[in-house]
């Protein structure tokens, strides 16, 4: 199986029918027509064994993990993603495994109508980069640093069942699988919701380090604290049954891997953001505090909750 | 030193005062304006350790590498390099290393206009992945595919000295430096020349994997063929005086990690375009043969010349 081989089945998994991709893969670069009034959104993520998921996993998830991930970043700008680059390294090739990889990134891309507008083959280490490209309407993407004081902190779907699913498949050698593993595998970025939330939220972040590191960078960044109420957390009834409430609180706070999106919503737009997306989503939104002057709170119900202790750093 | 820390280090070192990136590096997306009339051209490049590069040349190679290889195929398609996402990944950090890591591609990147506009730093194997994005004006660019019958064959700069570098690296163990050596470990996209060569080419590629396989790259694909005298093939002298004339060619030929760039001009345009790039830039640029209907013909003078066996595939 040589490069072009690889590039070949991508090329035939994934719809072409994109006319604003006026020159496809396989040059030596892409040409896309961007409309008037729009703006570029760009994201870059890679993926690599043992640190972003572990050895033996099924490649299907691998690849759909690897453009899952960007997409997610996507959707937490508010953006529209529409064209990706793939950077695949694998030390050898084994073409079974290679379909299926194929299978799970070109299940997502076409989901999603993204195109594949480039990338690279390398005989090397485990490792997928992802760089996505797609757009917002003029100056309608949403970044980490608009929060207000009194805005009100929500969060998309459940938390705390990916951090434990993972916990799961180290645990068994990826032969289990259920909803958790399912949840760490098969993450769903929230790529329509985040469309919409975007026409009411101040900031946006989508969980990837874990629900309480990332609501920091939304609010330390710009000098602001937050009060959270973490039995507001929306965790899922089997992970509590699973592990007892305070556990799953836990892995909700701190355990990554979730792919939700969390952001904040100006008070006076919440009735209107709850009309408009209860019926465009069956996704759950969950308010589980706001923004605050300063100090970073947890609560639990009326009680002060104690700070977890965990923390996740690339380099330490 | 954290993750934050590299990021940091990076925004220090490239020019930030860019107009067009409406939201920089540091979010989970970056945002861009792309004026009217212009197409974004994208390009993606990954280089890792004993693949692309020796293990132990300088770091300040490397970070010059994984940026000029992308900026190669930007001036190869014509565009206009502008936003450049990087992913660093490395097992270990080594805040020396990654310092002249920095040099190196923070001084291509300034000097090229460059913005870093996102990316992403991981705990993993040797491995670094650009995605770079740019602009043409509307349908300037250049593919590889416009090639027509009589069209002349170019080449800029010089070729076979960074294969030979390469070679002298690897049984040095990095110690040497010489005009090779420098040929392999900085190589010079061609980005002003690119833009200028747009203006008359008929197809364009940047010549990494060696003269011949990227010759074929833009003749075979769309079933024509050439002829090309190597005896007119641009070679430094130096690299003639330590190897004869012979051996010099089959590097040139064959050797690779030139990026230079390898186009063809209609014959009516010959003129002008020796005019035109004459005044605008010091760099060579030398006639080595033409497009032809079929057949892949190497001549030296009046003499056939043979074929080189050797060939590079990334997955064979």
């Amino acid at each position: 199986m040589k490069e072009a081989d690889i590039i070949n089945a991508l090329k035939l998994s994934i719809d072409q029918s994109h006319p604003d991709v006026l020159l496809p893969i396989g040059d030596d670069g892409s040409i896309i027509n961007l409309e008037n009034n729009k703006q570029m959104v760009t994201v870059t993520d890679a993926i690599t064994v043992d640190v972003h998921y572990p050895a033996g996993i099924e490649a299907k998830a691998i690849g759909h993990r690897c453009l899952a991930v960007n997409l997610s970043d996507m959707a937490a700008m508010g953006g529209v993603p529409r064209w990706a680059n793939l950077v695949f390294s694998m030390p050898s090739i084994d073409p079974n495994w290679v379909k299926d990889f194929i299978d799970g990134f070109s299940e997502i891309a076409n989901h999603n109508d993204i195109n594949l507008t480039g990338g690279d083959t390398v005989r090397g280490p485990e490792f997928f980069t992802v760089s996505l490209q797609g757009y917002v309407e003029k100056n309608q993407y949403i970044s980490r640093n608009g929060a207000k004081v009194g805005d009100l902190i929500y969060v998309s779907g459940s938390l705390g069942s990916a951090a434990y699913g993972l916990e799961l498949i180290k645990q068994n050698n990826s032969a289990l699988r259920n909803d958790f593993t399912d949840a760490f595998l098969y993450p769903k970025p929230r790529n329509n919701e985040g469309c919409l939330i975007a026409k009411y939220a101040s900031a946006m972040i989508d969980i990837s380090d874990g629900f309480f590191i990332d609501l920091q960078k939304i609010s330390s960044h710009i000098g602001l604290g937050f009060t959270v109420d973490v039995s507001k957390l929306p965790i899922d009834a089997n992970l509590i049954n699973e592990l007892s409430v305070n556990r799953a609180i836990e892995y909700a706070l701190s355990g990554g891997d979730d792919y939700e999106l969390c952001f904040t919503i100006p008070n006076q737009l919440e009735r209107q953001f709850c009309d408009e997306l209860s019926s465009a989503s069956n996704l759950a939104f969950t308010c589980v505090g706001e923004i605050t002057e300063s100090h970073q709170v947890l609560t639990k119900g009326n009680e002060i909750y104690d700070l977890p202790k965990e923390n996740f750093e690339h380099f330490e």
